[in-house]
């Protein structure tokens, strides 16, 4: 694959497995497309499933799979623990390899076009590819959830980007857009205080003056007697990895804590590696192209 | 591919490009193999493919590929600035996914014992896979090269692993084996005095009681207006770049200069990135299997 997206998609059925396995049946012997991980999760009533490939065949797949969710899941019987507002609630493109931010919001914003009109279900685009500042929040998209949908879709403001301004009257609404990927992450503090790991959470995150790209909070690990700054990187390309860290250092020596380590939870992309290796190593004119296995990857 | 190897064979061949073109040809085209690169210098008369492949697939391209250098290549019509046994002058083998360094050494075994039974060239195995510690050194089995072989086989100490021990007629001798993956790095000094750079070299290496999977040695950069220490990592696995690079700042601390930076050469395996990272961020439980595009290599 030359140039390479990866998609994300939730539906909101994490009990029926046969039903799942119909989802993501989608996504299997597809030339151009990989289905890396599936898990659903009965509490959430919840399937997320994690697919990379060629963004055309990936596309097609998606909307192969939204079109699948609609026939098995119907809102009106539909219960959990996440909050959702259709039986694809949400379904984000990240660029991977050779693809730019905006070429992935181009193709969510096709995706969405075509869901709309041939599948009759509301669209919403979020993030990067939302068609107002207002709109780039998905939690501010489903506030209200699938049962507020009609009452929220009759507010101009909230009329969806595309397939009517009716909720489809079993699947409800969906969201798509381009995003960065996200690196969730964890910083390790050698106290069991954690109103240090707050503090310095405070610092380092956009939200509170830190960097632009961070989110983060305190959280306490109780089983191993210590605190972590619990981290989402929401773009490793803008803010680094090995900045957020030498902040966290730089904050735990006020209080004399000290860093003992870090937890990536999930998957982290290659130049998030390279980044922090062309940094620490002082790297001149290193490029991905000479990472051997990345070279792999080329057809 | 879940296993995958590289191996980097020598042709003796670097002018007539048809001739090196048949050779390639043998890598092309074949399921579980993949051409990474190739390229051929006139004045060493010598071209070096760089591929990788399933171990199987692998070694029946090889072989292939030596079967058609000895159709085309005649040895006693050769010569050329770089070193030589025979048409096929040395072919490592290098694993890279899945495979130990002892699966690696198997198959060379197993690909050098074909090519002496069914091709009569002998063959010298080498590095990891030497049949006794003197013969592991390339540059002592290739001495008194392919003008030399009569009479160095004629020796109980070199005869070859197998093939006979005598040359093959047009086609001498071929030296194969397993040896784990290099990286060319050279570190930049901020000074131009070449003694420094050599101090350091001899303080990090392992031939003057350095670490023990390091070569290093001091050159001149004029263009630059610096000096480097100049370094082969020969197993990354076992000796770490952060040890490497952190010595010689250590080291460059004792001449008041600064260490300014450092360029990989060529290719560089995602497990020392990995390793990189994994000690300057200090990840717990890190797995080459988070990185996202090592899961889109496997099957």
């Amino acid at each position: 694959m030359n140039k390479i997206i990866e998609c994300v998609p939730n539906f909101s059925e994490g009990r029926d497995l046969d039903k799942v396995e119909k989802i993501v049946d989608c996504f299997r012997a597809k030339k151009g497309v990989k289905l890396l991980d599936y898990s659903s999760d009965p509490e959430y009533n919840r399937s997320v499933v994690t697919v990379v490939g060629e963004p055309e065949a990936l596309k097609e797949a998606v909307f192969q799979s939204v079109k699948k969710a609609i026939e098995v899941i119907d809102m009106n019987q539909q219960s959990g623990q996440h909050p959702r507002m259709g039986a694809v609630d949400v379904v984000p493109f990240i660029p991977v390899k050779n693809v730019t931010v905006e070429e992935a919001s181009e193709l969510a914003t096709a995706f969405g076009q075509r869901v709309g009109e041939e599948l009759n279900l509301p669209v919403y685009l979020y993030e990067k590819s939302a068609s107002a500042t207002y709109r780039s929040n998905l939690s501010k998209i489903r506030k209200g959830e699938y049962e507020g949908l009609t009452k929220k879709m009759e507010s101009p403001k909230w009329k969806p980007d595309f397939g009517g301004d009716k909720p489809h009257p079993t699947a409800g609404a969906v969201v798509t857009g381009a995003r960065e990927f996200l690196i969730a992450w964890n910083i390790n503090l050698a106290t069991t205080d954690l109103s240090i790991a707050d503090k310095i959470a405070k610092k380092i995150r956009h939200l509170s003056g830190g960097m632009r790209f961070t989110k983060a909070m305190g959280i306490e690990i109780k089983e191993r007697n210590m605190v972590q700054v619990s981290i989402n990187m929401t773009n490793f390309k803008k803010t680094s990895l090995y900045s957020v860290f030498e902040l966290v250092k730089i904050e735990a020596r006020r209080y004399g804590v000290n860093v003992t380590g870090s937890e990536v939870v999930g998957l982290m992309p290659l130049g998030a590696l390279v980044d922090t290796t062309e940094y620490y190593l002082g790297l001149e004119g290193f490029s991905i192209d000479q990472v051997l296995e990345y070279k792999l990857l080329e057809e």
